[in-house]
């Protein structure tokens, strides 16, 4: 065993405990508390694993699990960007680079490399593994918050023109989820948790 | 789509969600609160796909990767068995079994049968997979409250006998991590965290 190597690994494993400690603006189901990155990010890898038969495209399972599983990493320096926070939006790349390069770079060199470029991944958009990791990020958090009539939107009032834009590109990774997700859309208005427009 | 399909995965990720008010005994680091099963079991799986190098048999690191990540889901009914809790440890095996009944039961049968293999296998202890999943499920626990100055430890009042009962079967998953983790023992040994014998 190369020391030195193991005790990189040990670096990045203890630090990314610290993404336990970062909590979103969603809520567990039955009304529970604020969700944290790190149940967020096992919620989606099981979900690929359970859900991967909807993607549009053929994809490769492990390697959008490992994808949803480190995705948020980052936010351990930058924080949570709230998806509905305009003013927050524009800071958050260069936050978010800046962490990689720090928290990624704690790694060996081919780890931190192979962790690295699977984040930049499935934020360029563009592959398959990306585009349906999106639609996990996207739609986990709206199961959560519609088990809990909406509570989520309502608290930031939220408009479905939002939801929409937000999942502008989710019909481009699962075109079976996405028409789910716009019947949860439409309940949610209709219940008058989300704002119509 | 089936909906119907469709309907028994949403009904189980939505019933997984509960796996986030599951305690365990750890304490995340730098004495935090106790750390719940969902983060525990993404922290499995991001070392899993880091540490698998390691392993003494060459793993199929996806296969072992969404083992940790379903391992302790049963624990939603059954709830979290300290390890070193002598009396619970006599009905864990059946409470566990009738949770893994009712709650992978929720998915369709295909899905159902695939998880609860992986489950039983895991149990099971004997396949180069379960073996260093167990590895995983062990040292994680263990780094944690190695950071914490064997925190865990002094509050249950813990032998390292007890410990290295725990790990009879991690040499066999890992020789190389158990070699490291012995030293965490000692160390927590000479520090007075852990009693010795």
């Amino acid at each position: 065993m190369d020391q030195e190597r193991f005790r990189r690994q040990l670096d990045f494993i203890l630090e990314i405990d610290k993404e336990k400690n970062i909590f979103r603006q969603t809520h567990l189901s039955n009304g529970g508390r604020r969700e944290d990155d790190a149940e967020h990010a096992w919620h989606l890898a099981v979900m690929t694993f359970l859900l991967a038969e909807y993607s549009n495209q053929k994809i490769d399972v492990a390697k959008t699990m490992v994808m949803t599983l480190i995705h948020d990493i980052v936010e351990i320096d930058a924080g949570d960007t709230y998806a509905y926070d305009a003013e927050a939006k524009k800071t958050e790349k260069a936050r978010e680079q800046a962490a990689a390069d720090r928290i990624f770079g704690l790694l060996p060199e081919d780890q931190n490399r192979k962790l690295r470029q699977l984040w930049e991944e499935f934020n360029a958009y563009e592959t398959a593994e990306a585009k349906f990791a999106h639609v996990m990020d996207n739609f986990q958090p709206m199961l959560l918050n519609n088990s809990n009539s909406g509570g989520d939107w309502r608290e930031h009032g939220i408009r479905r023109s939002q939801t929409e834009k937000r999942n502008e590109k989710t019909p481009e990774g699962s075109a079976a989820i996405w028409d789910y997700m716009k019947k949860i859309l439409d309940a949610n208005v209709a219940s008058g948790s989300l704002i119509d427009g």
